[in-house]
């Protein structure tokens, strides 16, 4: 543990949607393939990891994203947005994304056809489910990114005033694949809001 | 800045789904509070809030939930298991969900009604749209509960393994609440698997 960051919870606290981002200061490829990384750590239905990441962080492709996302400045301001897609559930695909645990020899080999037997139970011929599933993944890796760029002094926007279909024929979505948010991500400007107020609690969580 | 807990970058990366719960030990209700106060942190659309948590965590309440959702262990064993609930977006209750942002001085009072026409205009009359929209919040919320489960020492394990017309029914949800996820919160038991390993990275990101 050499983490010296700061605290996890104090990382969530401080959280704030940035709307305004220093445009002159970008993050370079590394430290994108760290936050993707980052990311892809959390968890997925079975371990589908049915997700991609796209960084559009060339001034060319974000001016052509912006174009897409109702002309947001935050899309070009930011040091990268990223294309946050999700794959529709597929069972097909467990066997491949477990073979790693089982390898690693923690999973055993007998137990995948019975997660893949669940998964198709769950997901063959339903399609409502097959994107409900794109849009937890997506978001799930969304919000792990989040609170990664959070940790590294980062901010982000989450973004889903976009043309869906238009996004996913320019950049180049597979049939399977949806765009299911925008994500922003680079330094602040000063000059952002707070973040919001939320409903009080008692409004939101019941104990039963 | 008084958090002691464990850097946010090593929480990320310490984080797996727990499967095993130790079930002789509880968290108290003033923890799981806590838990929803970090998770409503986390960003939504337009600040729609468009969430709710039921936190089930007597014994009775668990024995319920475990009926619906494939018999799953963790569910009782779990300290509590929450219903993590999207609600349809609906653009009319933002004028209330942004009034606080708007008392506290720093969100125009004459921005709110853009913003409830931009909602409007994704929203209204469009039910995937709306349903998307329940899931990417709900599983936002879920993901900062996580973070913040995981900063405060604890495991979780979202499920989605589980009768959804029937949880809905038994748990008292609204015409326009979906349960989007279980997520299964309690002290692990030592025996759990380590992380599953991941898509290299090459497979997942795209740079552009």
């Amino acid at each position: 543990m050499t983490d010296t960051t700061i605290g996890a919870i104090d990382a969530i606290e401080a959280r704030r949607t940035t709307n305004l981002f220093d445009p002159t200061r970008g993050i370079d490829d590394a430290q994108i393939q760290e936050l993707v990384r980052l990311a892809t750590t959390a968890p997925t239905s079975f371990n589908l990891q049915n997700w991609r990441f796209i960084a559009v962080r060339t001034p060319e492709a974000k001016a052509r994203l912006r174009q897409l996302a109702w002309d947001q400045a935050k899309v070009t301001d930011a040091a990268v947005t990223f294309i946050v897609v999700g794959q529709l559930a597929d069972h097909r695909v467990l066997p491949e994304r477990l073979a790693p645990a089982v390898a690693a020899g923690f999973m055993p080999a007998a137990m995948v056809p019975g997660w893949e037997g669940a998964a198709k139970s769950l997901y063959h011929g339903q399609p409502q489910r097959q994107r409900d599933e794109a849009v937890r993944t997506a978001t799930f890796g969304a919000g792990t990114l989040v609170h990664a760029a959070q940790a590294m002094g980062l901010g982000t926007a989450p973004m889903i005033g976009f043309d869906a279909p238009a996004v996913a024929e320019a950049f180049g979505l597979a049939a399977d694949e949806l765009p299911v948010l925008l994500l922003a991500v680079g330094h602040a400007a000063p000059e952002n809001w707070p973040r919001k107020p939320r409903r009080p609690l008692a409004q939101v969580l019941s104990l039963v």
